[in-house]
């Protein structure tokens, strides 16, 4: 039974699934007895600004809350705010508890990444310094997988299945003509190369997979790639490539950064990345004169929500919704984390990790999964996500498009 | 009852639904007691060499005739060959004749867009010169909507409907931001905007559709586009652009041409195309030091047969089966073409068309559905386009992953 008002936030970068989690939240909130399960609006930047909604004005049946299922995209609104330490800007921490205590919220559930659990960190912390018994839990979400200390991450079995699905149509179509080609498919991934390695999900009966896989776990050398490439070209008329926009040369600079003049940087010091097939294109048809196209497979990474893992959707629910009653039971500072119990069959429970093991790191693909070459993964790889990427949650057509549960338009 | 054997083939850029026009051939000959439908591996290119298969050899039941609805890509291979003139190349119909007799072929189906109709004209009028009795007939396929003469063409529901439904997508990804930002959305389409246009159906109750489209039908002037993007900053946080990849300067040069060194020609002459979102997004950047995404949709518009059109399977299904009726009451060298009847209830009916009014003719949107400031379509298009996205063909998923029907993998 909680006492006490909640307040939910969705943080950083979307996925498909990042509003299963918000609906775990609110309708575990509520069914242990929550008044009003506040949203912010952007976040901890929209707190901030007292932007923040009664949830319950807009998830007012059961039918709102299989659709905000089938929601892409943050539903409250996100934001990049890289909240500082308390030492450095008190007042900002002074202002959000102030404004937790006006509401009455002693539950605090932020779903986001690396980067939004260093907020879950901070203001945990500064609860325990100034003794607010306001609980703080984070609840993992990001296409990237790339959260420590747990199996996986909400979000990357959405973004695996669309990526994997997407890729077998990609090279069903550059099969299909009888000319020499090569397809460059550039796939999201900064550091950690897990949405890259899932194309190779792709590879199954009907379709043989990307022939090469580049990830930034690997350091790219551009000789080896073009050899690469002409040794798959021999038994290969069309050869299809998949790399991670973030693939980085020996000297640590990203290949995308080659033929860009100015380099944007986002509030957390990460640099804006893209343009990596088109270079990588570029640069084969300069060295070997056969059709190279790039394509990116950009934001629908993270919002092709018409097309998710039901596996994803009932996995993100559970964070959110058992990140409410690990609360109630007096957690704070901590995160839901995956635990896997068997591959086969799949089996997972949750569990929670002081945030402080989780908070600005970054887990990358093992390198025992890539192969020697560099060029594709293992088995290992394939056994361990697979299994996310299974069942269809269908959308909900009107008039032949996907309807969305909305705030604003 | 059909006498002799058929010979069908697919040509030019694929569809989603290019495959149900197969079906709709290979059925329906099957049905009026065909001994042997061959299909050409890569169109006339392959047929040359004397690559075919006999169909039946892969669809060997109902299931396959339904897998094959659902596989993207031109199952029997695609070419973009380009046959000359009878005079400037009699051998090649010498040899076509010769290797379409040799298997007692008296039916000849041809399923593609401008260019391959004109290949069908070409054999028809040399069947006719040389008193041949081969019946050659076109079933209408591109995703441009671009064909002469026909309401719409199959391909075009199925593009308009992944469009507009990633559109969505892509919509509510770019608001959720609290930043400025402009998203910029490149849609395929050469001369003719109609896929550009459909990204004006993502305008429904739960969303508002892009703020700007820019279709290749108008002049492209880069200081208004400046002002116009200006005019909705003003009371848009996010603006999301769609413009088609042909738009053009009044010079007459593809604004893609700008930040290009070599521009690449296909076998028929037209220049490769690709870069406006990315160029645009620069120039944007450049001018209003605003973050700007460019978002290619790429061949995912042709080959997303995750998400295809209900009503354009059907519609292209039936433009196969009616080539085969038209080609067994006697009729060569015509094209299958869609007639309106109503648009609510939506009807249409088939009928035929002398390829030479369908051949090398381009049709566009016409100005009249353009808004008077260049920058949206009109109610008139969503009147004519809506119905043509209606209904889903859900994928056959097999572990995850929507499973294809090969000859190869």
């Amino acid at each position: 039974m909680i006492h006490g008002n909640v307040m939910v936030g969705q943080s950083g970068g979307p996925t498909s699934v990042i509003n299963a989690s918000l609906v775990g939240v609110f309708k575990t909130a509520q069914d242990e007895g929550c008044k009003t399960v506040y949203g912010m609006r952007n976040g901890i930047e929209g707190l901030l600004e007292e932007r923040y909604i009664d949830i319950s004005d807009y998830i007012k049946n059961d039918l709102d809350i299989e659709l905000l299922k089938r929601t892409p995209s943050s539903f409250l609104g996100t934001c990049r705010f890289k909240l500082p330490h308390a030492d450095k800007a008190p007042e900002l921490y002074d202002r959000i508890f102030s404004i937790l205590n006006g509401l009455g919220v002693k539950y605090f559930f932020y779903i986001g990444g690396n980067d939004s659990m260093d907020t879950i960190m901070q203001l945990s912390e500064y609860a325990r310094k100034i003794g607010s018994d306001i609980r703080f839990m984070g609840v993992p979400k990001t296409i990237d997988n790339d959260l420590a200390c747990t199996d996986h991450t909400p979000g990357f079995g959405s973004a695996s299945k669309y990526i994997a699905s997407t890729m077998k149509e990609i090279i069903r179509d550059a099969k299909t003509y009888p000319n020499d080609s090569i397809t460059i498919v550039e796939i999201m991934g900064r550091n950690a190369g897990w949405l890259t390695a899932s194309s190779a999900l792709s590879r199954s009966e009907d379709c043989d997979g990307p022939d090469l896989i580049y990830l930034p776990e690997v350091v790219f050398d551009h000789e080896k790639f073009l050899e690469q490439i002409k040794e798959k070209k021999k038994t290969h008329k069309a050869v299809i490539v998949a790399v991670s926009e973030g693939i980085k040369t020996a000297d640590g600079k990203y290949v995308c950064e080659a033929n860009k003049n100015t380099t944007l940087v986002d509030s957390f010091g990460h640099k804006a990345l893209g343009g990596t097939a088109l270079y990588l294109s570029d640069f084969l048809t300069d060295k070997l004169g056969i059709k190279c196209r790039g394509i990116v497979l950009a934001t629908l990474q993270r919002c092709a929500s018409h097309l998710v893992s039901r596996r994803d959707i009932t996995e993100a629910f559970m964070a959110g919704a058992d990140a409410v009653m690990a609360a109630l039971r007096g957690e704070t500072g901590k995160m839901i984390i995956f635990k896997r119990i068997s591959n086969n069959p799949y089996s997972i429970v949750t569990d929670i990790m002081d945030i402080r093991e989780v908070a600005n790191k970054e887990k990358c693909v093992p390198l025992e999964w890539i192969t020697e070459d560099g060029t594709y993964v293992s088995e290992e790889f394939d056994t361990y996500a697979r299994p996310l990427i299974i069942g269809e949650l269908s959308p909900f057509m009107v008039d032949g498009l996907p309807r969305h549960l909305f705030i604003d338009r």
